[in-house]
């Protein structure tokens, strides 16, 4: 075992505070990487607070993983040591049902293992990015260029992946009207895919004033949904709604928003119920369907996308310290627009 | 004007009873239609009921209309005198708007005019199948083959297409497994089309004692939803659920049933809000859509398929003044499959 420090949830009621634990000594086909960034995701505080399930404590969240590889296993062939590596949801998965077979380990029907709160095949409990070092098996870690600001490639891991992978599967592209609710570390991320796939994209918010950041974003258009006249203008309008937000919300209002065929993606994870209208759905042959982060394959395939296109998040770099001001002002959607740890500062 | 004569609700309280009440003369491109049989649909109970919203009374309900042209038009030219005909849910549509011009009528942004409990362009209100004759352009009049029993024709015209609309959207046949939920008017035709596309067919349905019947249709297999056993034997194991359950009922259960990119397909219509759980979306990158009837090109070439593979709805005929009788029956599923006013008893 090698000695790591972090920071940790001891119980769902404490805070965050310094933890020493240990992880694997890398074995043959895992890296041991020396993180130098982690992002702030919604599901961290979520996850801590055991508002979705029962969690795994002590609990080390982060799973927006960038950093460098200090050990190379002797059977690893993607890295050598000095490469930057990433790691984004999931260190391991069954790798035998048939989604991981085609590459969807994020729908692994046995369970895959997520990053942190979650357990390896032999039983040990995953630890998070909040931390100094992770040792994964190289077929769950990503190669990232150093052409970009590696912080702000951190938040491309979980909030990128989120929401490349449903819009590459619903081929949003040319031609489509897609709107984008919720402009926090997903929307924004959204919002610049969407642009960068042809869509015309049209940021829906409850604040008239995120008008402008939504623009510079590369947003096309902007909707007030608190202002029925232009509720109304975009009435059976989008092709496709992507639904970043994790707060309970009423999805009919939206639903009218979308023209025959048209899809409403939830991405982002409200732990109650939402509850639908039959006839909004069949009103326009319309559908509401759940997409979550993406496989290996796609995650680099959306790194290389980003380097491509020169797309990172926006971001503001904190220090580990400051965690919980960060998730009081997550809390409020006071972030432009992910935050990211400086793991040089825990 | 012509006369006609039918059974009406004269208000959401008052049951159906005889009522005269004149049509339409026909017009050029008008065909008359006796009406030989009329299909009791479950919307027939709840739009006399308001259930849904507040109706045009007095309401004439019937949408699923078979008769026989007893007067063509002179611009008509699909039909002659003495052919058989049959009418739908629908009785004109903008026919201008995008949806219009695609053949998907049942989606005209602008409203369409339903057979009865609406409009027709010039505000005048339309009365359905529950009557001796009626008047409609040719345009929403199907062809019927005369070698199909008529009687049991009738239920095509909206039980029929509404799941074998669907169906062919989605591309259902050969290497899915489909589920049908809720075996009467709708379950019974989407198990005949489903086996008649190709699919693995299995029924869910809350009671064992419906199985000898869904064998007897062509299910492959039966499912008993309260047997927590039966239940777990088909957790992510089916690519398409159709619904036609038109009472409130938790699709939580069911959305587990589907295996990745799995589709629940609503084509009941429960008056209440549905209650879905985002991770039931996410988790397998499932979604939960609507369907609405059909457009009246896919209508007529529903009843060619039919006639082509012999299918038709299993009824039971009654007579007019036994209707009441027939919707405390209908409300208890007590009908196997649909019944079917035989007109000549008005």
């Amino acid at each position: 075992m090698i000695q790591a420090k972090g920071y940790a949830a001891q119980s769902p009621t404490t805070d965050l505070a310094p933890w020493n634990f240990e992880r694997r000594t890398p074995g043959p086909k895992d890296v041991q990487i020396e993180i130098l960034y982690c992002g702030v995701c919604h599901s961290d505080l979520h996850q801590i607070k055991n508002d979705w399930f029962p969690g795994i404590f002590p609990m080390v969240p982060g799973h927006e993983i960038v950093g460098r590889v200090t050990v190379a296993g002797a059977a690893v062939k993607k890295f050598k040591v000095g490469d930057v590596a990433a790691i984004g949801c999931l260190v391991d998965s069954c790798r035998s049902c048939e989604n991981c077979k085609e590459g969807l380990e994020q729908y692994c029907t046995n369970g895959s293992s997520p990053t942190y709160n979650g357990r390896y095949k032999d039983g040990t409990p995953t630890y998070g990015g909040y931390s100094n070092i992770i040792v994964a098996d190289e077929d769950f870690v990503l190669k990232v260029s150093d052409k970009l600001s590696l912080a702000a490639v951190a938040p491309l891991l979980c909030a990128g992946i989120t929401t490349y992978s449903p819009l590459r599967h619903w081929k949003v592209g040319k031609g489509h009207k897609l709107a984008v609710l919720g402009l926090g570390g997903l929307g924004h991320m959204a919002v610049k895919f969407g642009v960068a796939f042809g869509a015309e994209v049209t940021v829906l918010s409850t604040s008239a004033s995120k008008e402008a950041d939504a623009k510079k974003l590369g947003a096309h258009n902007f909707v007030v949904t608190s202002d029925k006249q232009q509720v109304r203008g975009v009435k059976r309008h989008f092709d496709f709604i992507i639904d970043t937000v994790s707060a309970p919300h009423d999805l009919n209002m939206y639903l009218s928003m979308l023209r025959i065929n048209g899809t409403h993606i939830i991405v982002g994870l409200p732990a109650d119920q939402l509850p639908v209208s039959a006839m909004k759905l069949t009103d326009s042959r319309r559908s509401v369907a759940g997409s979550s982060i993406g496989g290996i394959q796609e995650t680099q395939e959306m790194l290389d996308f980003c380097e491509a296109h020169n797309i990172v998040s926006d971001i503001e770099l904190i220090d580990m310290k400051n965690i919980h001001h960060a998730y009081d002002r997550m809390l409020k959607g006071d972030v432009r627009y992910r935050f990211v740890i400086d793991m040089k500062t825990l």
